[in-house]
């Protein structure tokens, strides 16, 4: 058994996940917990990955047509109520705003006042107050497709949250999209799968399943929703985007009609897609090891820190001098269409503990560069894809001239790691004593090592589904895409259409 | 008298001055009501002059060393009772959740349940709250200076709300800062002032007057603030940005302390400073005209729009194709170290309620072209800082080579223009008659035409101050940075330090 490092992260993810990835959350200074119940604040390091994230995303929509705009923060109450389905959905975990003062109350202390003849729930997803507006945007088939996006907060009142993965409050973008006709509205749903598909691998360095969801998990009030579904390093699944053909059930609740060619009036057809800042918690759980967070370089903050080990220099200022340089050369070389993005981190703290917070920050690459290095005109090169130890040294010139080169390498790197890791334990499983062993842990101590993703064929039996998930925390997260062999329930023996993903999942 | 365009904006600024506004809102697609009680929704062409206005000022932000991080949209109550001034400031227009659900009352109706231990307020700026999280994160001087933005939406619950300039939600940054000493604090708060006015000139085209609030007028908690003051067409001013100098009382209120060099333990100084999109009403309000809309193209989201007349053409199919050509070779030039935007409308309606659109949405160039433009190898331009029948052939290849100085003039035209009336209606005055026939009316039925900005002397009595704006409706907008020379109180004949500005205002 290696030996531990004596600055990585404690817990390990084998000795307890949950726990690793609360500890990775706070060493990379990407968020932290906050006053107000399971609201977080997301820090400046984590703040610029969602930034990275939304800059990327903000293009794929542009590309495909849509237009950003912004809707209230406040949905009334009535028009939640006006999709059955859909406040069913939200209305047990809500924020209510009943009152618009405050006043000094009997006892001297403020208390709530101006009481709200309607009142108002904070988003927790915009269908309907946007739907509102739609029906007025709306009148032919002229102003059809109406294609906007939302770059937003929402809020969602969770009774166990974890940072990033389930908060009360999150940011996220969500698409809303009007049709004039079903199969139109049925290719944007899937479209859009698309665009987080490719994002989540592209970019993220996260393969995913991108399939449909069963009935019992389908977004409230859709007709069908798609999900992407990534594996997690503990091979439980992570839900890490939707998108949902609403069909006319939103149009109906909200009367957004249109004039058709043939001057008849008809109801519309509606999608809409959203990812959040859960992303981010899918990133960590994908990349990230025992020393920390791990970053895939396309979307990291900063891809490369320059350390200047100044403790033993004859001439401190000639190694600042030379770092600078260094920085600004690589400042003018190109990474993925935009300029490589470096820190110099002059702090006067010891060269070791600098170095430890940046791998725990996940950066791709450290230089470290000392008297010596300077006088062989190198750099001290360690790869955040590699072990800590495993460092090399490098012609400056080399290094400027190959740095996207090796940025990409790390990208690519990462996405090979998670794709083999994805592979590993995901398997077709066609008898129900194999699956049952394939969730079963082998360690009761350790309840998070199970198999994985278990292809199995399912009927589309929706008590089969409920009685799995009972007895073995195990859900349907999709019906892949590319699954379209027939064959066998195991659990029923009825006839199936295709195999569906069962996992465990966040 | 000029022929009124048929297709202007009906009322005229000179009819009715607040209903125009309305009215270029509406015609300029920007925002329109949400049946939300006084929140905006902000439609495309708005959202995307926010971004425009976002994106640089954010660079400019991180110019000035500042992050990005998010907070908790909700403030428990406890946090906003921290500091006396600033709960009394905002207590009494404020959203306040105080359930966690809906579940069915006794008549059917869903009503609100599980209430909160403690009321939530919605955020009507960040303070306590990132107050509270900035005791965590500054222990030593070396944490300092901890720099911070925010983009953020708030809530404030005015009684009388206008789009843009007056919403219960609002979108805007806030920056709060974080200082070992007091001159540091004062630099930063100063800093950002600048940052505004600049921007405010160079983008907005926006000629604005930086100064220090009164006592009256300050930010509740804050020890200084201060603004850039702008004046509109009906010449009222315009609160376009504040930046505060907090001085110790927030660090106090929050615990916000640093162990100092010598080993002692001391409160900071922090800062906090913002924009919001009431800058959009300004925008409109500086530039717009009766035929709606004018943007400056710097901050446009697009710069010209093509459209093709291909009405009367044999061959509508060449038309589209040299517009679709004279598209791309445009958006291969730069302007304002970006591509240059251009729309290209298709759309089958009549050519000249095609144009009056764009003209009321006040893009920066029109180009007309028809078979004999094609024909003769130009097009025929209008430019909206000119009237919509002031138009000219120009050659193709001319305007394409030109087009980044053409857009840098019309930008220069509009800050003239601007800088014009700023200078016309800003008048030193010297004695209370003078200064109340200023400020009244000429015509009765248009309360809204009085002088505009009155520079006069102030001895810094509040009485005055108080009386001033009882009696007049006019406030005190600030003593602006650049007047120092001495006078005489022209309403109680007392010594004053600097003139100041007084004036009606939004």
């Amino acid at each position: 058994m290696p030996k531990k490092q004596p600055n990585a992260i404690s817990p390990t993810r084998a000795e307890n996940y949950p726990e690793w990835y609360q500890q990775v959350v706070r060493a990379s200074d990407l968020a932290e917990t906050s006053p107000v119940r399971g609201c977080m604040v997301i820090k400046p390091w984590g703040y610029a990955l969602w930034e990275n994230i939304q800059r990327v995303l903000d293009e794929r929509f542009k590309e495909t047509g849509h237009r950003n705009a912004y809707f209230p923060l406040f949905i009334p109450k009535s028009f939640l109520e006006k999709e059955a389905e859909h406040v069913e959905g939200f209305a047990k975990e809500c924020a209510v705003v009943t009152h618009h003062r405050l006043e000094a109350g009997p006892d001297g202390g403020l208390v709530p006042a101006g009481e709200l003849d309607e009142p108002l729930i904070v988003r927790p997803t915009s269908e309907t107050i946007i739907g509102a507006m739609f029906s007025k945007w709306v009148e032919s088939y002229r102003d059809l497709p109406l294609l906007i996006n939302q770059w937003a907060n929402v809020v969602r009142w969770e009774m166990r949250t974890r940072m990033f993965l389930r908060t009360t409050e999150f940011l996220w973008q969500e698409g809303h999209t009007v049709h004039a006709s079903e199969d139109e509205a049925q290719a944007e749903t899937r479209q859009m799968l698309e665009v987080y598909r490719d994002f989540a691998r592209d970019y993220m360095a996260m393969p995913v399943i991108p399939g449909e969801k069963s009935a019992a998990e389908r977004f409230p009030g859709a007709v069908a929703t798609f999900s992407i579904e990534a594996m997690m390093q503990d091979r439980k699944a992570l839900q890490a985007g939707t998108s949902h053909f609403l069909g006319q059930n939103f149009a109906k609740a909200s009367e957004i009609k249109f004039l058709t060619p043939e001057g008849t009036l008809q109801h519309a057809w509606t999608t809409s897609w959203g990812v959040s800042t859960r992303l981010l918690g899918g990133l960590l759980m994908t990349h990230s090891d025992d020393d920390g967070l791990v970053l895939p370089p396309r979307l990291a903050p900063a891809h490369i820190v320059i350390m200047p080990m100044t403790g033993r220099a004859e001439d401190p200022e000639a190694v600042l001098s030379y770092c600078r340089r260094l920085r600004d050369d690589l400042r003018n070389q190109q990474f993925d269409g935009r300029r490589v993005e470096v820190e110099l981190d002059e702090r006067d703290i010891r060269g070791g503990e600098k170095a430890w917070q940046w791998i725990k920050k996940g950066i791709p690459m450290r230089l470290e560069v000392g008297p010596r290095d300077m006088a062989d005109d190198s750099v001290f090169l360690g790869r955040r894809d590699r072990s800590p130890k495993d460092k090399v040294s490098v012609k400056r010139s080399d290094f400027v001239d190959t740095v996207a080169a090796t940025l990409s390498d790390i990208q690519a790197a990462l996405l090979a790691r998670a794709e083999a890791h994805l592979e590993k334990h995901t398997r077709p499983i066609d008898s129900e004593v194999d699956f049952r062993a394939f969730f079963t842990p082998d360690d009761p101590e350790h309840p998070e090592i199970h198999g994985g993703f278990a292809l199995s064929h399912w009927s589309g039996d929706p008590a089969v589904e409920a009685r799995i998930k009972q007895e073995l925390g195990v859900t349907i997260r999709c019906l892949p895409l590319d699954e379209h062999a027939p064959g066998q329930c195991p659990f029923t023996g009825d006839r199936s259409p295709q195999r569906v993903v069962w996992a465990k999942a966040y």
